[in-house]
């Protein structure tokens, strides 16, 4: 009867253990995919919303001089509602980094208690899949900073214009980025002058 | 096609790394069950050797002033027998009590990161039944203390007999117990003289 031998083994404290710490490793793995794939779908989307918002300053600063302040107005309406859909999509992007942040824990977690439960090979897999996806995770939140970059050196190039601007006509029919508030513009912008 | 309109949202980013936390939370619970089982089956075969040990000890006093030193020394074999036994049993059980604690923490961060990711029924289960093992745990750990203090109490009085044994007889031919090293006998007994 050597099967029923074979079989006598797989149901030990031991094995059981094992079997379970590589279904912890198995479903940490399907967490940690689906986490990094939100994130870095809300990343991707956050980026595009920061490009579009540098697009936008770029356009509205090569019309300022050519356009009257209705049509102004009408710009930097578009451009209010482009800063309010890329904080849409920033608290989106740092909702899904949160949970992959806690998948990326619980994966360190999971490979550690596979390889105390003799799942070596299990823990292994683990450890790779975090590394990997730690690498995509890096490579997207750099193209978010650079967008990010970009757009502080075209709103500090805005702001100084503005002021150039403020200076040559009456205060009240000042351009409209007086009616930015200190809240919507970060300080660093602000020590640009 | 409202049956294509209901399955839509399940296919959303944040549904997608619901159900995942919920695999994880699933597959924490199996892994803290095997450790659970396996931890308490094992602390009970300790605590069955440790009482072993206890009714040799007591056999072996009733004993004492009856038989020849041949017989005692061959008591003393399976009383030593019985000693590697029970700390065969205790490293067995100190091994599964890392595997379990292991679980407990992963299955904490399992409940937490569900939470997180919405799925707070599966979050509450687990919580749930970490507490009921928790508690499943320390009923046995109890009944291995309890076992524990007696030993330590009937070996007490086994060498305080010893000591006054050995004060009548010359040595060499002392009781048995002089065989046992220092490192076999906690410190805690050897202090009681």
């Amino acid at each position: 009867i050597p099967v029923g031998q074979r079989a006598e083994p797989a149901l030990s404290k031991e094995s059981l253990i094992k079997r379970a710490g590589c279904l912890v490793t198995d479903s940490t793995q399907t967490f940690l995919s689906q986490t990094t794939y939100a994130l870095i779908e809300s990343l991707t989307d956050y980026t595009k919303a920061v490009h579009t918002l540098v697009s936008l300053y770029k356009q509205y600063a090569s019309l300022m001089n050519k356009i009257n302040s209705s049509e102004e107005s009408a710009i930097w309406q578009v451009i209010i509602g482009a800063r309010v859909q890329m904080k849409k999509l920033q608290d989106e992007y740092l909702k899904y980094e949160a949970n992959w942040m806690r998948a990326v824990s619980i994966s360190e977690m999971a490979a550690e208690a596979a390889y105390l439960a003799g799942a070596d090979q299990a823990s292994v897999t683990v450890r790779n899949h975090i590394q990997l996806v730690q690498t995509q995770i890096n490579e997207t939140r750099e193209l978010a900073l650079k967008a990010e970059a970009l757009l502080a050196s075209v709103q500090s190039e805005e702001i100084k214009k503005a002021l150039t601007e403020d200076k040559n006509t009456p205060p009240g029919e000042g351009s409209p980025e007086s009616s930015m508030s200190d809240k919507e513009m970060p300080e660093a912008y602000l020590r640009e002058d």
